[in-house]
């Protein structure tokens, strides 16, 4: 189920192509697909949204997010 | 349509010469043309506009914005 | 009963598989199963519960963590 | 018109000599005429002027403005 | 009396296995058998506890604490 | 007038021995005698003050003020 | 009065077994004897105190602080 994940990289790499919801420092919350990331932790995400109690909030679309404004990465997306 | 993101910078590469929306941690937001970027996420922007609920508040037009400031830049201009 | 702690890595790599507790800088409480982390103190939890009061928030599931967020990570779990 | 910018340090380069807005972190804003700048985006400003509104606030001279410090470099003055 | 503190280490070195007072940077203190430390100044406390006005508000147990959110760790416990 | 600044830190060089006006991220401002600084902008002021509305606040005499904590170093002392 | 101080840590070196007033960001003010420092600015102070107006609030004792949570050391005690 958890198969693979032996650095916390692993797990950002299996999540390639699938939905994860990304909280931020600012207490904001984005879901999208995840594209792209590298070892500073910026992700690109497509068809990003900013979330709000479960609610899309707005729509942002292909975005880039620096990961010094990342706490949490799900695939699971908060479910 | 979202082809050739390997790695977080080549949406930043995509996007030169392009319209971007770039979210600061200060919660300001900035419209315009992204002219170039390093690994710092340093970025220029031409024609620069500080937007304030999709209202352009203030032109700042070339202007050089360090990148530990920024949350997300965003190609498709927050739609 | 502490065997083997001689760098605080070494409590990190002996709670792999456990139920650990992480708090965040944020205030926030996490605890969850500790699947890998690495000298950033990344870390991935499984089955991750948002807490408060001792009583569970929000399930998150499966997620990444970034190290800079996090205060502590007891394998106790607070107890 | 805007030749030359391939790198984001490469505008700080032709902004050398020039009048500069300065935008910082706790909100302040500073103009002066850009002498010197390195890669943590140190600066330089000679006559440098605190700005509130677009009056100037206070007169500083000439100043040595830590990097860290800088959200925005703008040749443009604001304009 | 302080014999052999000749760099900031050494006297966490000679506080392994002795009861510690930490102070963290959003003001909570804890208290606990120092264990184990690094160069980040990363701890292992053993029996950790949370500490308010000299009492026990909460026993955490055995914890990692990252280094980066932490003032001081006193050997003599506040006394 | 301003000969020789080529880099960011020539000017802090030019100001050893001089009077300069420290302002710090806490919205402190310290006045005192350069004597020394390092590439992290660590600086030692002989009799510094700490300033408030352009009054000596408080004297603290010789002191070591660390490079994070400065906002600008002023040679021209805010005049 | 003030010979040998060319870099900024020569004066914590010549500070060492010597009274010393050190400022935190947090508003905090330790005095106390410096026995140690790294160029971390870790310091290592013995009969620690924090003072508040001037007088002793709460004797630490012998204690390691963390060199990014300090603003200024002055071996002139704020005299």
């Amino acid at each position: 189920m958890v198969n693979g994940v032996e650095r916390p990289l692993d797990l950002l790499n299996q999540s390639k192509g699938k939905e994860v919801m990304v909280q931020l420092k600012s207490g904001k919350e984005f879901s999208g697909t995840l594209l792209a990331f590298d070892i500073h932790i910026n992700v690109v995400l497509d068809n990003a949204k900013e979330m709000e109690e479960g609610e899309v909030k707005k729509s942002i679309g292909l975005t880039f997010l620096r990961g010094d404004t990342i706490i949490f990465i799900s695939p699971s997306g908060g479910k």
